[in-house]
């Protein structure tokens, strides 16, 4: 049996959850591992706050420099940000600790640097529970898929955004008073920007990308769109004709070691991928391989149980697994990401009110100038109406056309891309259909 | 690097995957796990059959012996079938050969003698593809778990039925239809009773059951049965109630080390839970564990690409990842499955044609006598009517209850548990709905 001691960075909702499992499968772990895992030091900010586990108290300190003198060889950063985690990080790396932590943030912006680092001094790094919460995905690419090239991944990877949209769809309720409700339950924090603006998500895709596409981009490129426009109205719509509206994290490489394109934005899913069903705090990641073809990985993403295993695997992992054989490569080629090709939906409400027979009318309208228009569908909105459709072959240029042909007093005009739905398919499909 | 020689047995749909992959992604392979994997012999029983892959066909054998010398030390069984591949298999260990297979048959019902034999002979024996085709399972409970006791396993395993399900459901043509159109394309052996009649599964949830509840049971004692009975009526009114039908192989253990259930059968699962919407040749487990929670992998569950991949990573694991420290247990309690108790889903048919007043008369005359009726529907079938409902608290005593009280000419009846409706879940709910 191994003797291995941890010092805790934070003691917020994933600090208190593996300190917690730690305790509480102490006995599996060791039977398994043959390690014992002992908590010597816990850093907070605030050592008179009340805490959840009681036994926590003796360790508390304000001191990050006890924390390495506490005779410790992994450091488990649970305080989130950038800073102080990051030199903290540095810090235990400097002194020869492993680092095991949840901060996506610091990982997505200083990961390839952070990696470096811990080559340098022979120690590992591990994150499993920065992306997905729960779901093992990135050990399931690092040691479980490492005969299949990735050239896909399409994720749910924030819950909150994920939680508000369920919700919306399900109920009708618009997004400010969905959100206010998700606050109230712990769902959401009082300042939702990094979930509800896509950051979040953001963060998540880049720490994918490096590791199934090798991918080395900048956050701040990803192109990303949050969830604040979208109205139960849309949502409807799309079910309607046969979609889920998702907060959709999209990668995809063009070739090994080719140009990448991510984004982050609110997308379609046909109700028949696996993802479409993937409702309220759940997260998932769907995964297409040139071998296996395609795998989807469903769990929490969030909360003091799911992410507290996350952790706790990585520590095991430190002792089990063999050390991640990742080298940073230098800036990937970021194309933008795909703004014309592929179906669209389109969503515009208006005051008019307006009947399945105007809806046809204005279907006919649009394809008489030549537009690829597929499914349409109708609703009553408050004051007023909703329409929506599905334009095949999607060109920006068409907003323009669109406002000016409908000829409507249009209060809101959204065009969403249709996940799956590529050119070439498309103009497949497009010409099997003209032989009808 | 290192080089290591492969004997392939057996060169059908997954002997063909594998010699493919091999070669194919060679490269990566090489790359992420600085092995070299070079196929030296193929045992076939028929060398002059045309064979897909023309490049295997100087490598053909059809004596066993030859395999073993040709400078291996690993042998990939794809025979399937208990022998010759149980005897190869021991060969394979006495000449310090690992080896990976994907036999779930053999595994499930010879499984342990051979990991023993394994281990006494210091090689490995490896078989992620013999459960869920492409999907990680066996790698995730044994390599990104070992933190979690997982408690509860659902799977849906087996890809021929999930096909002939889902096909059934969405057009509504009966099942010996759809069996000969599977068989058509392939998706159904031309003697289907292994799939059929859930032997496959049973073995898979074997398998699973001795890996996350270290449970050893006969595949003989699991409580299974088929997908015959079922008509597109059952699952039509099964989806008006809020459920879909599955072949689900169920598994649950008390406690740790404790006794375990295990049953293989039709059954219903809400719309909401992750595995309801998986459908047509997918597969996919959902393991419930003390820390994570739950985590559901969906994938596709045969076919040579994904099957193929699941050996591959195999191979690559021998190499990479520490060999199993798992130790057979003795037999393990086998509780009968839940007769009693929990949600019941009725579903019978009559010449009688009736409507939804009638509905409502039986289940009114249903309840006058004490049983605790549900969600309640009818339908039009070939020859007359459909009914179908939930009773909540199920007693086998209550079929001959329904048949003298219903009072109808019934030309077929069935029960199915209702997945996730245990005894204490549904006191508390009919508590909380006799305060209405
Ligand atoms: N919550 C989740 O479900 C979840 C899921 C996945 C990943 N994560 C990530 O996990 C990390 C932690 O999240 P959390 O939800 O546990 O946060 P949290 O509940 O806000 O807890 C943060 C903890 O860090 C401590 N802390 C903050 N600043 C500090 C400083 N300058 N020096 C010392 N201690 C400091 C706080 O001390 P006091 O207690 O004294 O205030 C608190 O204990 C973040 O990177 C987050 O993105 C969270
Ligand atoms: N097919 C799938 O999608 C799938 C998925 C998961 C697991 N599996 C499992 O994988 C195994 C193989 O399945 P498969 O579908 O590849 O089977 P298959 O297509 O029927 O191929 C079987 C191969 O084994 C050879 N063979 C049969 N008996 C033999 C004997 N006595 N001596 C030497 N060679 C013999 C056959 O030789 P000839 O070619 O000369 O006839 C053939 O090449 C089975 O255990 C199956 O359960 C299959």
């Amino acid at each position: 049996m191994e003797r291995i001691g941890v010092g805790l960075l934070g003691m917020g909702t994933v600090g208190t959850g593996v300190f917690k499992a730690l305790k509480s499968n102490q006995d599996v772990i060791l039977k398994r591992t043959d390690t014992l895992f002992e908590v010597k030091k816990i850093l907070v900010q605030d050592p008179d706050k009340k805490r959840q586990a009681e036994d926590a108290q003796s360790l508390l300190t304000t001191d990050f420099q006890q924390v390495l003198e506490a005779g410790i060889q992994v450091v488990v950063e649970a305080i989130g940000g950038l800073e102080p985690a990051r030199s903290f990080i540095e810090r235990a790396f400097e002194a020869g600790c492993h680092v095991v932590t949840a901060n996506k943030e610091l990982l997505a912006k200083h990961g390839s640097e952070l990696e470096r680092l811990a080559r340098s001094r022979g120690v590992q790094l591990l994150y499993e529970a920065s992306v997905g919460g729960g779901i093992p995905v990135l050990g399931t690419m690092r040691h479980l898929l490492k005969s299949n090239r990735i050239h896909r991944i399409t994720g749910i990877l924030n819950g909150t955004t994920n939680y508000i949209l369920t919700e919306m769809a399900s109920k009708g309720t618009p997004f400010d008073e969905v959100l206010a409700e998700a606050q109230k339950l712990g769902y959401a924090e009082a300042d939702p920007t990094s979930d509800v603006d896509g950051f979040d998500a953001a963060y998540k895709l880049a720490i994918l990308a490096r590791l199934s596409f090798d991918a080395e981009v900048p956050v701040t490129e990803i192109p990303r769109e949050g969830i604040r426009e979208i109205t139960p109205g849309e949502l409807v719509l799309a079910r309607r004709l046969g979609y889920a509206v998702k907060l959709l994290a999209r990668g995809e490489q063009y070739g090994e070691k080719g140009p990448v394109s991510l984004a982050v934005g609110p997308a379609l899913l046909p109700l028949t991928h696996s993802l479409s069903s993937v409702d309220g705090i759940y997260n998932a990641i769907h995964l297409e391989a040139d071998v296996v073809q395609d795998i989807t990985l469903v769990g929490q993403g969030a909360g003091e149980e799911p992410t507290a295993s996350a952790v706790v695997e990585d520590l095991c992992n430190l002792y089990c697994l063999p050390p991640s054989k990742f080298i940073p490569s230098e800036e990937t080629l970021l194309l933008p990401s795909q703004h014309s090709g592929g179906s669209r939906f389109i969503y515009l409400e208006t005051a008019q009110h307006l009947d399945e027979g105007d809806a046809e009318g204005l279907k006919r309208r649009l394809q008489a100038i030549g537009l690829p228009v597929g499914e349409t569908g109708i609703s009553r909105v408050t004051d007023g109406s909703g329409v929506a459709f599905i334009l095949r072959r999607w060109d920006p240029l068409y907003r323009g056309v669109l406002l000016a042909e409908l000829g409507l007093e249009v209060s809101c005009l959204t065009d969403r891309p249709v996940h799956g739905s590529s050119t070439v398919e498309e103009a497949v499909r497009l010409e099997a259909g003209s032989a009808v």
